[in-house]
């Protein structure tokens, strides 16, 4: 394959301002395509040439497959990243791309088929060694059949209608002596919510996490884990904190995991960055639950703790080159974590909170990389996501990186929008985090929007600036140097906050 | 010794807020002090508190070192830590801190004056096995026993007049023939400048490089060192450019070079972080140039690669804390390069360039890191150093760092005053950067004005932001989505940038 010369970013905000940086570096030119509510974005800026491929919402402007590879012609691009969301797992876009005679920067659109069906995905790793969550291959209606397979089983098992969503028809039990009655509540339950009395069954875990393995493949056959990304911390099942490595992996399961998933990625004939994401249980047994098959939103921390740049991967293994490094010369170095910044008010149920970054001043210095696509006086679009950034820190050690983390939250200044940082610093103060003992439950079991009442309201924000700013002038008129030097200044926002 | 709760730091600017940083992550309380000068200062409002301590110059406030040991004791500090420059290497303030009662978040007042003076830092070293430059340890008069010493130093020989400096009386002998001659100018010449004609001689080194290394010691004799920054490329005897690890050592020297430097460290009884600064020639020979008993401008490449927070350490060393590694444990991960962003302009003989920060935009992204201590809008004192920024990149080899900081070279958005971004960016696309074949001489060897005219004058870049404002409003009224996609923007810095 030749070397790329010209890459089209098809996507926005900060994974496109990312996916330049690593393409600059590399001294690839860059395309960055823009809705007509991103004319400003930074992506746009940053790019060598940028073009308007419509109006929001997505569907009239990022997701026009035929626009885009239609710009590539014209403007000379040999390969498109699709970062992730939109085009990004698109089968059919990968194809489109590759027969209009251009490098899809991912994985072949045979693996994104297989993997974006869960019914092929689990067919696919079959004949390999992949633990699944244990359950029923077919669905049941005879409660003696039942009792007989959730002995097989193990308690606590989880019945499930066949038809089911939304919890309806679906009952945890615990043991073998309350398996009938809940069979039957399930059956009756899902007979009138669906038509459809037939149940499954499958192993109930208590205490889930959710543990990624990152993997890179080339084109030459050669599959490699880059270890494991934590993302348990969710709330309405989206990841909010990530951390690499896990805080309860034991070398031996890590190990294990990242076997498990080179060989989910080969069951595809994988090539390019990919993800196989498990659930793991309290004896740290893991099941396979899903391959993402696309660079993740959280895959700064395995950068920060590999020193692997996966977008550069990404590159060369599009241009046909074999991956530069071996499994055994990879290693851990450090402690990553990222917390995502929405603009969401977490007082207010996470409702999304847009408007204008009045203030918006980054965190800088050892060990802090902020990617985001933002900068003072910008917009967060509605059209959109609303994350603002990906607060990204490196410590030697897992509480080297939290208190890194903790200062640049402090540091991070926004007002003009509501964000999910004061959350992030909840979670990062709570027992459970610091003691890495929690799972995916933790966000409905600890947080309350109360919690994060110290932090000081909006109201109070306003007065302790006022106040500072009258402060400040007082010294300015009283204060020579010297004598009455001892007058401590108090007009930092930073220092406002710290004494809250 | 106690935990450290309250930290004053005696110093302004980047390393001001950077000393903050690593404070604020080990959950002590800082205060900062500055001048009338600095009164909104980053560091000033990053502080927990801050106090007033005079007007500039420093002589009249970060100088006053009574005034700054009152102000401890007012607002009950327990150490001081005095950053690089002002009162870092003043051994009287040392031991006023200490009589204080305070912790000076230094060596000892016995080892800065040691390592102070050159005569009695050689003296220190004498009985260790630490390469110094050879040379002749008196002054000589007579030009056959100058024959004899030259024969044993070696050819090329610098003949120095003692009452030296400014280059009068100085010569330098490439072989027996000349020396005669020479040594006679040599004479003549330090007796008219000086009145006195004695002179020493000293080995030449034709293409010296100024490589140091990191040392950390505690005061249980532990003293490891953190391997290698090469800082050759100078400009007027100023460090511009650095790096870690260098691009020439071989594993033993490095190791060599970091034995020497444990065992000048140990020679005056060293603790706290130091560096050893050496003189390599080009059989990478070193001889022991000086040391410097605070921390460096240029640290940041050395925790870029060992991943260690010397600033951390520093203080935990102050406490009286054991280090928490050994040497076998420290490993180089990597590579790092720093760029000092002055404000000077290099088109005009790198003068200072003082004013306002119109535009003020940091690069972002991995591997960057930015330490300052400005923002938008501020101005550049002319009471200081006009160094605005530490621009500061990592990459898993050499050449990812250097495209690294050529990309955030590109990135940093800087108007109002002339910094020497663009001199960065012609050091690190030149040949023998590249190549890692360069030595001191760098600079005046290679640089000249004319070779940066390709960045755009001020006056281009005046024009060029003018047309893209044009181009942007055409574009704005002129296209809409979709069909007329494919028309490049171009009002993007970064993009007019990457075409020159």
């Amino acid at each position: 394959m030749p070397q790329i010369k010209k890459l089209l970013i098809a996507n926005r905000g900060e994974i496109a301002l990312r996916i330049i940086r690593s393409a600059r570096e590399m001294g690839i030119r860059t395309v960055a395509i823009y809705s007509e509510a991103d004319r400003q974005a930074l992506h746009v800026q940053a790019a060598d040439e940028a073009v308007c491929v419509g109006p929001p919402p997505s569907s009239e402007s990022y997701l026009k497959a035929d626009t885009i590879i239609k710009i590539c012609k014209e403007l000379g691009v040999d390969a498109i990243h699709p970062g992730y969301g939109f085009l990004s797992e698109n089968a059919g876009f990968a194809k489109k791309v590759e027969a209009a005679g251009l490098i899809f920067v991912g994985p072949s659109a045979h693996a994104i088929e297989v993997m974006g069906s869960k019914l092929a995905a689990k067919a696919a790793v079959s004949q390999y060694d992949i633990p699944l969550v244990p359950g029923t291959a077919h669905a049941l209606t005879d409660v003696a059949e039942g009792q007989r397979k959730a002995q097989e089983i193990g308690y606590p098992v989880l019945i499930k209608a066949s038809a089911g969503g939304g919890g309806k028809g679906m009952r945890v039990v615990d043991s073998p002596e309350g398996f009938e009655e809940g069979m039957q509540r399930a059956i009756s339950e899902a007979t009138s919510a669906f038509g459809d009395g037939s149940v499954f069954l499958e192993k109930f875990i208590t205490s889930p996490r959710h543990i990624e393995i990152q993997v890179l493949g080339d084109h030459h056959g050669n599959i490699v884990y880059l270890f494991e990304r934590e993302c348990s911390v969710q709330r309405r099942h989206q990841k909010v904190v990530e951390e690499a490595p896990s805080a309860i992996l034991t070398p031996e399961i890590r190990k294990a995991m990242g076997e498990a998933a080179v060989a989910v990625a080969r069951a595809c004939g994988y090539y390019g960055a990919g993800t196989v994401e498990f659930i793991v249980d309290e004896q740290l047994k893991f099941y396979f639950l899903e391959m993402n098959t696309r660079l993740q939103v959280e895959h700064p921390v395995t950068e920060m703790i590999t020193g692997i740049d996966l977008v550069k991967e990404q590159l060369h293994i599009a241009e046909g080159k074999p991956l530069t490094f071996s499994q055994e010369e990879l290693q851990i170095n450090g402690h990553a974590l990222e917390l995502r910044v929405y603009a969401e008010d977490p007082a207010n149920n996470f409702l999304p909170d847009i408007g204008t970054l009045q203030t918006y001043k980054r965190p800088q210095g050892p060990g802090i990389r902020v990617d985001d696509g933002f900068q003072q006086g910008m917009q967060i679009p509605i059209y959109y996501d609303p994350m603002i950034a990906k607060l990204v820190s490196w410590g030697k050690d897992r509480e080297e990186a939290r208190m890194r983390m903790l200062r640049a939250i402090k540091e991070y200044q926004i007002t003009g929008i509501a964000t999910t940082l004061p959350f992030g610093r909840f979670v990062l103060e709570h027992e459970a985090f610091i003691s890495g003992q929690f799972d995916t439950k933790f966000v409905e079991r600890y947080f309350t929007p109360e919690a994060l009442q110290q932090e000081g309201s909006a109201e109070e924000e306003k007065l302790a600036a006022a106040l500072a700013v009258y402060l400040h002038a007082q010294r300015k008129s009283s204060s020579p140097a010297g004598s009455s030097a001892a007058t401590p200044s108090s007009d930092s926002k930073w220092r406002r906050r710290s004494k809250l």
